[in-house]
C-alpha cells in the first residue's frame, strides 16, 4: 500500500503537537509539510511551537507560517487551555529551527498544483489557511483527495454553548471548506470528547521511555490541569490526534454521511456545525461526520506512533 | 406539605398525555387547568386529544384552547412522531367533553392574578400561550412561582440539528419566557433522551392492569414505532413527564444554574437553547438546566402515578 | 359616501396628536376608538397624552391602554424627539379623563368581531397591539378592511441607519402584521420626510385661530426644536398625519405595490422594511408602499381638519 | 503637486470602463495597474473587458486577473445591466492584449510592500481582491494611503432593497475592508445616483469627436437602455467614475465622517452599508461617506478626461 500523503495544517497546541508526533513517523503517512495558523495561540506562538516539537524530536519536515488571523471576524485564542506559550508544560531547548520563507497558503497551493491529486489535507486548527488557498487558487479544489479535520460538534460546543473552538475561531473559513464539494471527514467533539487522556493513559505512554513519550507526558500533564480548571474534566480529550489515527486505521471511527451547515451568520450560535443526522433540512450530504470512536483502538494507535521514536 | 398548584400547558401528543395522567391524580399536585397550544399537531387536534384523555380517565379538570399558531413564525407540527390525530394508537370513545369557552391565555392571566403567587406553570409544548399571557398582562410575571418546562437541549436538537421541537416551534415565545426573570427549570433533551420507554417499561406499566396503564401501553407502542422509523431509536424518550416527575420528587433531576440564550435570529440555528454551562458569554444565569436524571427513580414515579387509576 | 370607520392605534407623540385631531373631526372619518401603545414614550405617558389631547379639544372618543412593551425585544423610547412627557411643549389642564378599563387588544378584537368587516386600522406607533390582537384572535384578520400605517422606509432609517422608529421599536410585531395577508398601505419615511412642518406651515395653521390650531402651533414649535437638535433638520416631518390625510383623500399619495420583507433577525439591520420595488427577491407583493406625496395637498387637508375645531 | 498613485480594482462593466479611461490619462493620476475581480460579470469576462478598453485606447497599463468569486458566499453577476459580455454595446477589434501572469492579489501585495505608503486603492467592484490581499499579507494595511471606493448606500440599495451591488456581491470582503482602520471614502448610491448620464450628457461627450468619446457614447447608449428596462430610469447613473473624479478634484463630493457597519449576517439585509449619520449606535467613525455631489463639476471632470484622448 502506498503512503497517505498529507499536509498537516495546525495551531499547536498540545493535541496538535501529538498529531505532529504521530504523523511525522508513522510508516503509512508521508508528512509533506506542516502549515501553521493562528488559533490556540497567536501565529507567532503556534509557529514557534510547531518548530519546537520538530526540533526536539528531530522531525525533518518543513514548517510554514500562514494566516495570522481569521478571514472576517476578530481573533480568539485559547490561552486558558494551552497556556501563555500555547504549549505550556515541557521545557524546550532554545529554538534554532526556522520556518520556511514561503507563506503557508502559497505552499499549500504550490504543493497541490504540482501533485497528482493524491494529497489529503489534515486541518487541526481554524480553517483559515485552507479557505484562503481555495480562494486564491480555486483549481486546488480538484487536486485535494480529501480533508480529514478536527473541528465541530453535532452536540454541544466547547468554546460557546453552540460551537467547537476551531470552527468558532473562523466559521467563515469553515463555511468555505465545508461547501467546497470535497470529501470531508469531520472528527468533532462527538468523538474527540471520548478519547480522554486519563492519568493511566499518560502512564502507559510514559512507559515507552523515549523522548516522544516523555514529551507526551509533560504536555498532557499540563493540559489535564487546565482541562480540570476550565471544564472540571478529569482527563482532557485528545482532540487533534483523532484525525491521524483515522488515517492510519479508518476503522477507528464510525462515520455518518449527512449535511452539515456551518452557522456563520448568527451572533449567539456562530460557528455551530449543524449536522443534520436526521435529514430535517433535506439538503445534500456533504460531510462524513464521526459519531463513534473505538477508544481502545485509538490509544493503541497513539502508542504505536510514540513507540517509533 | 401543601400541594404544588400547577397549570399544565401542553400540546398532546403522547408524552403530554402521560404528563396529564400523572399530574391529574398525584396527591402532591393540584392541577388547576389544562391549557392547550398548537404544537405536536394543530390546535384543534391537541385540544381534542387533551379532552379525550380526560374523558377516558375521568379526569375532571377544565381544558382551555389557546394559541393556534406561533407568535411570529410559521407553524410546524410533528405528525411524523404523533400521527395524524396527534395521539394515534389508542381507540377512544366518541368525545362528549368540550373545552371551556374562555381562551387559555385569559385563563392563565385570570388564575394567576387571583392567586397568591403560588402557582407553577408547567409547559410541555411550544411556549406561545405563556408568552402571550406575559405580554397581554405583564403583572402575571410577579405572580408565577416558577416555570418547569420540557424543551430545549444543551446538546443536539431533535427537530433541527440545532433545536428541540418545542423551542423550534416558537423560539420567539421561548425568548420571552426565558428572559422573564422567573425561576425556570428546563427539562431538555439532555435528560429526557435518557428516559427511554423500552418494551420492558411498557410491560411493567401494563402489569398495573388499570385503564391508565392500558392507555399508556397503547400510546407508547404507537410512539415507539414512529421513534424507530424517524430516529432509528428503540424505546422512545418520554419527554414531557419529566416535568411532573420533577415536581413530585425534585431529586430525580440534577440541575445546573447557568445562562441560557435562545437563538431566535439565526436561520439555521433558530430555536437553539444555548446553555452556557462553562460561562463563556459571562452573562447572568437565568435557567436551572437539567443535566442529569435518575432514570430508575423516574420510572418509579411514573408507575406510582399510573397506579392511582 | 359612507364614512371610513377606523381605530387609531397610536403612541402620542406630537405627530400622533395631530393625527388624533384630524381623525376625530373630519366628516369622512368615524373614529371608533383610540388604542394606545408604548413607543415614543412609556405606555403610561402615551395614554396620558392621548387623554390630554382629547380632553383639551373635547374629543369624545374612548381611549384604551394597550401593550406596555414590544412583543419580544426590549423597549426603546424617543424622548430625544418628544421630550420627557412624550408630548412636551403645550401646557395642558390637569387631566380628569380616564382610559377605558378594557385592554386595547380586547377592544380591537371585540370591535372587529362585532363589525361587518368594514373597519380600517390606522397604526401610527409600534405594531404591538395589532400583532397581539391577531395572535389572540386570528379570526379578526378576516374582519379588517385594511391597514393604513405610518412606519418603515424604503430608504434610510431615522432611528438606526437601517430602520424607522415604529418598526425598529417592534419589528417582530411588524413581521406579523406585514405577513398577515391584509391590504396594507405603508406611509413610510419616503413620504413623511417630505411633509416638513416649516415655520410658515405653523404660521398658516395658527392663523385659524382656534384651540386646535393653537395646540398645533405649541406642539410643533417644540417638535421642530428637537428635530433641529437631533437631526439638524429645519422643519420636522409630520409623519403620522399622512395616514389620516390618505384616508381623507387617497390621491395625496402615490403607491407602489411590492413585496416588503421585515428584517427581524439581523442585529444591525433589525427593523428594516426591505421594500422590493425592483422585485429582486421575486416574492409576492404584500404592501402598497407610498413613494410619492402631494405636499401642498397634504397641508390643505391638515388645515381643513384643524379648521373644524 | 505630485501625482496620486493608484491601483484601480474593477469589474468592467460600463462605468468601470469610463473610470479606466479617466484614470489612465489624467495628469494628476498615475495608474500603476488595473486589477480585475469577478462582479458585473465572470472574471474571464471582466478581465477581457479591461483588456479590450486598454487595447482600444492604447492604454499601456498592466492588467491583472484576481479573484473569480466572492470570499464566502455564492457569486452573483449583473448581466441584466451590463449584458452578456459585461460590456455590451461597442464593437471591439479582436483582442491581442493578455493579462499579466501574476495574480491580482499578489500584484497588490507586492506593489504596496515596495511602496512608500503613498498608494491609493480605488475599488469599483466587489472588494474580494482587496480583502484577500489584506488577509494574505496584513502588513499592507500600513502601506495603503487610503481607499476611495464605489459601493454601498446610506439609502435604498440597487440590487436588493437593502444593498448596493458591489457590497452585496461580497459583503464579507466589504466587512474586512471597512473594518481595516484605513481612511475610506465611500462613493455610494447616495451620490452616484445623482450623476445620471442623460442623452444630453452623451451628446456633449460625443462632440469631443475622439476615440474615447465615441467609445463612451457607444457604451452609455447600451447602458442607458438596460437601466431603462431594469429600473425604469432615464439616464443611467455613472457610478464608478465618481471615485476618479474625486481623486482629481476632492471638492466634487461632500463627505460625512461616520460609522458604517456592513451587514454580512442578515439573510434579507445582507450587504447593507449601515451609515450611522445620526450616530445612533455610538461607534467610532470609520468611513467618509459621500452624501453630496456637484453634478455639473462631475461632468466637467469627465469631459476633461475624455478630451485627453
Amino acid at each position: 500500500m502506498s503512503k497517505t500523503r498529507i499536509i498537516l495544517d495546525c495551531d499547536p497546541g498540545h493535541d496538535d503537537a501529538v498529531a505532529i508526533m504521530m504523523a511525522a513517523r508513522h510508516p503509512d503517512i508521508e508528512l509533506l509539510g506542516i502549515t501553521v495558523v493562528a488559533g490556540n495561540q497567536t501565529l507567532q506562538k503556534t509557529v514557534t511551537n510547531a518548530l519546537k516539537v520538530c526540533q526536539h524530536l528531530d522531525i525533518n519536515v518543513p514548517v510554514y507560517a500562514g494566516s495570522a488571523r481569521p478571514l472576517v471576524k476578530d481573533p480568539i485564542h485559547a490561552e486558558f487551555i494551552h497556556g501563555k506559550s500555547g504549549l505550556d508544560g515541557p521545557a524546550f531547548a532554545p529554538l534554532t529551527r526556522r520556518p520556511e520563507p514561503m507563506h503557508a497558503v502559497s505552499f499549500i497551493i504550490k504543493t497541490l498544483m504540482q501533485s497528482e491529486g493524491d494529497i489529503t489535507l489534515v486541518p487541526t486548527g481554524p480553517l483559515t489557511n485552507i479557505a484562503l488557498a481555495m480562494r486564491m487558487e480555486p483549481r486546488i479544489i480538484n487536486k485535494i483527495r480529501q480533508i480529514v479535520l478536527m473541528g465541530g460538534s453535532a452536540g454541544a460546543g466547547n468554546i460557546t454553548p453552540a460551537a467547537e473552538f476551531n470552527i468558532f475561531a473562523d466559521a467563515d473559513a469553515a463555511k468555505i471548506v465545508f461547501e467546497s464539494g470535497l470529501p470531508i471527514v469531520m472528527c468533532g467533539l462527538d468523538v474527540t470528547r471520548q478519547v480522554r487522556c486519563y492519568q493511566e493513559v499518560i502512564d502507559r505512554m510514559a512507559q515507552l521511555g523515549n523522548k516522544a513519550s516523555t514529551l507526551f507526558k509533560e504536555m498532557m500533564e499540563f493540559y489535564n490541569q487546565t482541562q480540570l480548571t476550565a471544564f472540571h474534566l478529569v482527563g482532557g480529550p485528545l482532540h487533534d490526534p483523532v484525525t491521524i489515527a483515522y488515517l492510519i486505521d479508518n476503522s477507528v471511527l464510525e462515520l455518518n454521511y449527512c449535511n452539515v451547515n456551518i452557522d456563520n451568520r448568527s451572533e449567539v450560535s456562530y460557528g455551530r456545525t449543524n449536522c443534520d443526522l436526521i435529514n430535517f433540512w433535506k439538503k445534500e450530504p456533504n460531510v462524513h461526520v464521526a459519531t463513534g470512536v473505538n477508544v481502545e483502538r485509538f490509544w493503541d494507535i497513539v502508542e504505536s506512533c510514540l513507540a517509533l521514536y
